[in-house]
């Protein structure tokens, strides 16, 4: 007998993480066409906006859903939300309406992935470049306390069992799967200093029309930017278990509309053959989903990654054996975004890490 | 004995039309450096928008233009403008402040390049699209009737007389200058219908940024718009003597930064060779400047004439000798905009059409 | 019980085609992982490139299937082919192959989709621009006889039968798919003549390294090419049942990897009201798969059908009620190519045409 | 009195590099139109390829030069070189071609400007990587001892004397640049290591066809290369005074047709303010031509110097004043090569480093 599906709803859905999260979920097997939420639809409280999205809906703002059904955003009450059945809800919002949403749905029993930053820092000094301001502080530092990092291959027990999950920054996410196994075999040299060198594809930087998304602005060009203040910073320390000055991160704007590649430079403790590090990356990595391990001296392209659920990982070793070069490759909105957050479900309710993600 | 240079104004040198005017001047051999109008700066009477603009320079909006001296965007009066001894403004506005700021500047004896729609259009039926709201309605009549159409390789004598140019549409450009040889010979079979498929490149759009020029957007991808309803569809029936039905223009977004590329479809009267028809441009647009004729079936592709002024002209006839394919390629910042400004200028002031063009 | 699975073959899965098809067949429910024919294993008879291939295998031709298992190109001869219970070929090989390869296939009683130009065209005349050199005229002249021409939503009939298929060209597809349904209905000026102003991504112009597919040469750049000649010009006036001269058709290089869009203009016989159109449209359309007809008005872009078996479908009706311009867009290796094969697929084996598609 | 300008001729004129080269040279006030010899015309000696280019002309090659009149490549002898009067010979050839084609021309008396790789590097284990062959190598010996690394800003005086000029790699010169004021300054730890993360547009790869240059391998992607092994890095060693193990090069292949972005970390060895670091920039480029420092924390981005001969640098600072970030730019066709090649000219023939580049 076929069990009932998951019901779930998606507060965000026009946003890019948030389209391509309803794109999977729609096609998940073992989930229900997902209720769809205005962004400013936070549910109660804030009636000014319910009236703006009562009447657009999908097709009004992603014009390739036309053809399908009508597929209406919904302003529903927790109360109704429940009624609905619904048990998990994804929240593809900015991370000040994250802030305050969460609260409101784990108070009334529902779990919740969240794809902002809201949730992802332990440590008060790095959540300081956010400004919460949280209404409830007791219960905020409650949730902070108890929300777990979505990062499957590392924190997958976790992530069972948690009720509010942090989705992982798309940069992070390349970064901490690249490291991990050489920083947790305690063969990384930390006091030289790991330099992560990260491009990313402009979706990454949202779907708000400004100067420095304007195709003009970013075609036929590269940039970096926020140097030494980039906020997924503070997520590769926390996860690594590094100190902050440990850690020099830029992050590039990339003429392409998805896709991220970081180039990481780091020194090993001691000189290793190649084999060995291909060897223990592969081993690190075996039976943990999504991360591809490349031959030494292979390096994966963003081509590679892009429609899927992937990270992928190459390297190359310097003559000395201990200068080396990482690269780590994933699409923004799958790996670093959407597809992370379904492979989160995935875990939450006990299912194939690759349910939907094929 | 040296003379003494021109000195010049350009309002709008913020937009890409008025940066790329502003770049050539400044090279320009018989022009001082231009002065320049902050975009809301329209002088006299316009005081809410003074001050925002006081601060503000070049530098801080393209930033290409550090390590030069510094330029900043000025506020004048229009009698400020005369004593500093500017004898030509560039408008590089939108229409409907170009609508407003003409009439005054005309009133102080500037002579006034205009690259917006303002005063393109002689019929009112045309005009109706933009909605002018003239504040003088019948100066506003008088100026329209005066003003010259600025395509210079047809328009060439009133120009240099001109008061007030307007210089024409990109696209616009791109269709009358491919069109004028064969329908001015009345070879052109009008009553079938000419069709203008054209592409621009995301620049033509202006510097907003919207959804519409979001890098996401428009990146690997192709859009068509304003079918049977864009506003060049009245020049280029006004310049060419046809009726509106006539020509079914069709502009589409490309995912490059700047380039026109028409591809024209016609029937001719009677068949032709292909040699006459090459003959026959190749004579029209002897000794006009900015105009290169390709040989029979070698099409210009848009790269031919990026970043230079021409307009570039190739053509297919099919068996029949009726049957023609015409392919018109323009850099929409130059020749289709500030590059044909000075093309004009030159032509006003008695110089060498290529002068400063190079 | 479940049924055994479809037992396929794929020659040609090193090029844009064969990759794309390779990736939907491995997904697909009711077929087995494809058996990979090397491009040159044209199987018995052309010795000389066996060995060529039998080292190679598709991860070091396309390194995004790293960290599967090993898929080695096989040169199988059509009796191993047979005995591995394979029961239906793809090609996706240059024309001339499989030309030559067809007929043996044929003979082995395989059932072949071929997505090469190579017997898609009935008249002689049209066929004379491919060239081919026919080993055995007669055998040939009775295949390109039985070939049915594989648009499902046209010839579904047809192709439930067949034992060959040629797979409709990537332009073909969009325009006959966009003007059938008027055409049919006797609505088309025919005598005033079609026009398709088509724009394809750089994909549709295979793997070959050129200097027309260099980087350098496309980016930033748009060319038209083939005018009055491209092949597929042949396609549509046969299965539209038109006369040569009666459609121009204008294929264009876009800067994008992948999608179609066409333009299209026609004269209607009589004035129409859109809404009479858009019905016309959608009632043609209905429970015919993969077409996707747009509101009157609302244009389909190139992103909108990427990545997926969607041929979009939109128009614009002037003012007349006569003058039309149709938009259609599709992904020209999906519903252009390998999508397009495996919907023929899923027809002749009596399958949902959506099956492995969605 | 006017005197009489330079003649120039340039060899390799079709690639690249050769054409950007040509379009500078035009326009340059003190130049003649040059010379162009065909790139296998490689004067006497090599008959066999005299014949392939002698019909061959550049608007062959480049169509964008239709319309200018006639300009045919070449095959001329050194004597017929010298007999019309050539002083300066410009080499866009591959670094084996420059490698036997230099001896000879500085045999006649000629002055070489060599864009390629033959003869920049000093260090006989750097040149192994390019594996010449030369004919004399007492004579190859000594040239390279006598060639100077043509970087203006750094070796003006040695230039101004030169015969042969090594015209430096692309991404060196933006390496180089950036780090000689603090290197020089003693004020980088050396011992900690540097590190350059570089991203090339494609036409730093150069004309050549191939999988890794066609555009569907190169759009919507981003690929690391040549890790730990590009030849570029001997230059940059050599030129800084530095041990191999102290510089990690890593270069990227960036979805743009031109330009580059090095993005340099290093250590500084005691503290510094950004105001030191800006100043100390600054003083060493005053009145050295073509770099722009930008103020602390504004960095360039590759748009800015496109189409210049500008290399802009920008740096951030860590709080610690001693991690240090450099952004550094150019465009590799222009400071990259054929600039920087005409700065050169400039220098050697006692001109501003300004003219015929503004």
């Amino acid at each position: 007998m076929m069990a009932a599906k998951l019901k779930t709803a998606v507060m965000g859905a026009t946003g890019y993480s948030g389209l391509e999260l309803t794109r999977i979920l729609e096609r998940h097997p073992l989930v229900e066409r997902p209720v769809l939420l205005g962004r400013n639809g936070e549910v109660d409280g804030l009636e000014k906006s319910r009236a703006k999205n009562t009447v657009s809906d999908l097709v009004e703002i992603f014009p390739e859903l036309a053809g399908k059904d009508e597929y209406p955003l919904q302003n529903l009450s927790w109360g109704e939300l429940k009624a609905a059945g619904v048990e998990l809800v994804f929240l593809a919002t900015p991370h000040e309406v994250s802030r305050k949403v969460v609260p409101e749905a784990i108070a009334q029993g529902l779990r919740v992935i969240d794809l902002s930053g809201a949730w992802r820092l332990k440590d008060e000094g790095h959540r300081a470049v956010y400004g919460f301001e949280d209404a409830d502080a007791t219960m905020a530092a409650a949730l902070t306390e108890r929300a777990v990092y979505g990062l499957p291959e590392l924190n997958g027990d976790c992530i069972r069992k948690a009720r509010l999950v942090a989705n992982p920054g798309c940069y992070a996410t390349s970064v901490i799967l690249a490291l991990a196994p050489l920083l947790k075999a305690g063969l990384v040299d930390r006091e030289h200093g790991i330099i992560s060198d990260s491009k990313s594809g402009v979706s990454g930087a949202g779907k708000n029309a400004s100067a420095r998304t304007h195709f003009v602005s970013v075609a036929d060009n590269l940039s970096a930017y926020s140097v030494f203040e980039h906020r997924h910073l503070g997520e590769i320390v926390e996860q690594l278990g590094l100190q902050d000055e440990q850690v020099t991160f830029t992050p590039h704007l990339l003429p392409i509309p998805r896709g991220i590649l970081s180039t990481i430079y780091l020194r090993l403790n001691d000189a290793m053959a190649a084999e060995e590090v291909e060897r223990l990356l592969r081993e690190f990595y075996a039976d943990r989903g999504w991360v591809r391990v490349f031959a030494a001296r292979r390096l994966p392209e963003i081509r590679y990654s892009l429609h899927t659920n992937y990270c992928d990982l190459g390297f190359c070793l310097a003559d000395d054996g201990r200068r080396m070069v990482m690269v780590s490759c994933l699409d923004n909105l799958m790996k670093g975004a959407a597809g992370q957050a379904v492979q989160n479900m995935n875990l939450m309710w006990g299912w194939d890490a690759r349910e939907g993600l094929r």
